[in-house]
């Protein structure tokens, strides 16, 4: 396997778990070429310290050429330039898409919110939503979700779908800092943003909008409304949506429904009555903590997730759709245990 | 003046912004007793060693002994706590409360949340909500209001009074864990704080709810629905709150009623089109700052508000209500200007 | 296996990593009592919410006849209760203490620093110090080393037991939070340790100082004094240690005798020349990276040293141990691969 | 005045600081220009959201020409550019530079750190150093320490004057990242900084190792050997100083020195026995917390010292020392009083 992109953090991220994957410990994955852009020519180690085994490893540069004969390839790059890379590998490799290139199945929201050019559409990695897996089976092309999208559809999914909800879902995210990415940005500086939370992206302008609307649409049958605000807080991975939207039932009806939605997913873990979740908990696993509760007075079903924007957000749903896609064992390489505190 | 609690949060930051009053500088108020529970007989350098030129004052315990005789006292109690000593104190002495016992003018919404006897109501201590600042002038019993009502309330009050939008808001706030006292938890420990985000008091369970409710419906003059969502972020101080609601009009119109309302505001800030708060901006600040967006997408009004908590959301407030009360200069001692990075 | 502290951060880490330990995942190991203090009789999930596979186990009380009939029994308790609970125990049970009852070998330095009578001690669980595996291997008694001991020693053994520097280290280590443990005190609430370092147990005052120096003399044969000065800073985990000492040779010479002593450690990584350590690059990895500099001017050996100090400092020291007394492969559920970033 | 870079974090301080002075309030001051490098034409709101009053001030060129006319400019630029423009300034304007082109008298230990023509120097802004308030009394050229060397200089300065320790001390200083400057570097991205604590410039490499050698040297009397290793934390502001040196008196003896070289001191505050700094108290202070002890052990004085690296540390001193230079009250405009928590 190679991942493009390998001095990010999603590159990072999937190499982190592809050193635990049994595949790999058992020797019959290999991790072949890395490559990056800029870093092009660097040590993984000076780049990626956290990943001691493959400190000495250097990085090619991102080319069709490098990646070539690989069966599976990770790319984490950013928007619009994997299109272009995929056209040039052959249909038979498995390219699992951490980037935003083929989420959107409308060509009107990519040009609304990306601009240039549609690329079109990929087996969207999200196994727990309706169907999902069975388009994510034997898939040679695979994109994964956004992090946002990955929680907030999680947590509103099984309301839409079980029409307990008005179509019209509000979602304020607070995520951590490396959903940004590894980004020379001054805003993102460590002085600037520790001890600091702020809104971004507000009143519809970030890109993970359509593809929430995208995803709670296809669920509902019907178009669904979505308001999305997203905070940065001063933490370095996480995501904790509150999700809201007008109920229809009661707090058991509502439960009922989270309970059987998820009951024998193995990476959504719907919490005891009155916990909720943090992101503190799911550091670094592969799994989405979730409460569901009902506001009589206010009218609104409310439902809080937290995942790790990084994991289960990006690297952990890219293996967990690789795994599908090669038919190992979905849980293979994936924990859902934190590291905490 | 007094300070009773004067170990706790709200008490040091009173004693942080009084140190640098103009009136205590020139000799004309006078730091008198600084009363605590558990922590009577300590140095109050022990337990605030910010406060250097008080390090040495010994903490009295909180009893209207020792606060008797003083123009002026600042409360900083436990709610519950503050009735029975103001009941002791004469009527003609000024007592700033910044805890809960006197903010909710509704009995049943005290009982339901609080619950015991309800104390009665004093005069609410946000002097930017219509009406305000008259009752507060010369007044001798004040009520501090809580953090998060300070930021929602001052971010929706314009567009609820001026009908731009449905009754119906949601704010969804990240706040520092400062808001949450200096208790004794294990939640609350920064093992568990740092590094992760976490809802708290879901689906209207939050005791900051009535109040917003209250303060948004006398504004409107009509029942408000509110939902209410608080999430801890790993910053000692700030909040940032997310606050939506149906809206009726288009940006432009939303953006023209909330330069008229706080045109003459020296504490409130509506930013520059596009530039979005940020709570590391106002720390230490009697300041809130504010953004207004509408999501035509999803029909709502967004407005996005920062303070700190301990500042314009506790302490800052109640110096801002002193001087009021006393006809000093409505910023004296005041600063919108933050400390940052 | 059966864990006598399950609700502190020991505990919460020494599950963590049995989790994902193959003989666990082999059904060979199997996770039996899980026990705590004043937690006894309340499910995990409520006080280690990462580890969601545990979730619905309630905990136990500590006592001799729940701990009884386990073969391995980790203890994460409170120093001064491990020596009782051993002494109820089989001889036959491997019992691997996190605590500090039996670390000490001088009766007299357990007087001075802990006070009350001495346990004794057991074998030292730091298998990298000089002939420390042969005392481990088949051991039915562990005394997991401090979280300062391990990077302190591991950082100046070498250079000790060559003779390269006279017998007088200076170590200040900046720490996380967690290493003071799941305490209920005001100075570790998230209020007050965001944002803040701070120096404590200065002048020889921490109990971890006559360790570093028993290590440290026991591998140089002769006595070494040790300065030591303990930082807390405003993160979770990790400990980054500086260590210093009067130093004999050139730069060269170090690092030459540090690429020896490690050179088949599968946990201590020497980085390369001028690459510094950094603790969030061993988050939650049973890791130590080093870095060797000599300050020509000021004639010091310069050795800086990052761990996890729940992993690699506590919970995957005392794994590694329990490998090693087992007959385990020494690594067997252990990675060198920190979450970052 | 005028105040060059105003758009880092240098600049930001000292205009934070003037906003509050009393000469600025009282209207005998004027704030004149702002310059910026790249940042020039761009609102400060912009840049600098804390300093609401300025917000709608357009940055101007960093050019001698903006800058004339001014009687006080600040200078907050990379090294190396100040001396190039004070030579354009009249010798009449009193320029006080926060970089540290002046302020290193040797010029071979300037070439060595900084490599380039050395410029000389001007007087050194550290007014409790012994003699330095009269070079400062109306002077018109003045060097702002840096932030270590500020701390370090006066942890150490009573020992090494007082000839109670021997002329080799150790300092290891953990500091926050604005410490850094706002320099888009990967390595002081939130995502890299959060969570983490390492170690740079180790072995003698920082820029401020002969700084804080010239300082002490200069108090002693004959040179004074200085190993220095800084340590960046996860928090944006503080510095927090170990520093150690072989002892030749007891703990009380050692005290009393401290206690007699700061009795008059506004600035700097030894504190009560046993109770140990931290920069959060001192965060946006003017202000130095001392603590002394002995390490009979180890046979060394410990002496901890916290600074905010902002505030006393570049921004404050450089007020202090303006307030010298002009016959202001030198505590003017400055407090001791930190905002915590």
């Amino acid at each position: 396997m190679a991942v493009a992109g390998a001095s990010g953090y999603a590159g990072g991220e999937v190499l982190r778990l592809l050193l635990g994957h049994p595949e790999y410990r058992a020797g019959r994955l290999e991790i072949g070429a890395l490559t990056a852009g800029t870093n092009a020519g660097t040590a993984l180690g000076a780049l990626q310290p956290q990943l001691l085994p493959l400190a000495d490893r250097i990085l090619a540069p991102t080319t069709a050429d490098e990646l070539a004969g690989h069966d599976i390839i990770f790319l984490g790059l950013p928007h619009g330039q994997s299109a272009a890379l995929a056209a040039e590998l052959p249909a038979t490799t498995v390219i699992i898409d951490c980037g935003a290139d083929f989420r959107l199945t409308d060509p009107a929201a990519w040009d609304r919110y990306y601009g240039g050019p549609h690329a079109g559409s990929w087996p969207y990695g999200l196994p727990e939503l309706p169907g999902a897996r069975d388009t994510l089976r034997g898939a040679t092309r695979i994109a994964v979700p956004g992090c946002y999208p990955t929680v907030s559809s999680l947590a509103l999914a099984p309301a839409v779908a079980a029409g307990i909800v008005e179509p019209a879902v509000n979602v304020v995210a607070v995520s951590g800092t490396s959903g940004a990415g590894r980004k020379l940005d001054v805003s993102l500086l460590g002085s600037e943003v520790m001890g600091s939370a702020r809104a971004y992206g507000v009143a519809g302008a970030h890109r993970h909008t359509p593809e929430i609307a995208q995803n709670l649409s296809t669920v509902a049958g019907a178009p669904v409304r979505v308001s999305f605000t997203p905070v940065l807080a001063p933490m370095p991975r996480g995501i904790l949506a509150t999700c809201t939207a007008p109920v229809r039932v009661d707090a058991a009806e509502a439960r009922a429904v989270y309970e059987k939605a998820y009951a024998d997913e193995p990476f959504v873990h719907l919490l005891p009555e009155g916990v909720l979740p943090q992101t503190g908990s799911v550091l670094g696993a592969n799994a989405v903590t979730l409460q569901v509760a009902v506001d009589i007075d206010a009218g609104l079903l409310v439902v809080i997730g937290a995942i790790d924007n990084l994991t289960k957000g990006t690297a952990g749903g890219a293996v967990q759709s690789m795994n599908l896609a090669l038919g190992f064992d979905e849980t293979a390489g994936l924990s859902t245990v934190g590291v905490a505190p």
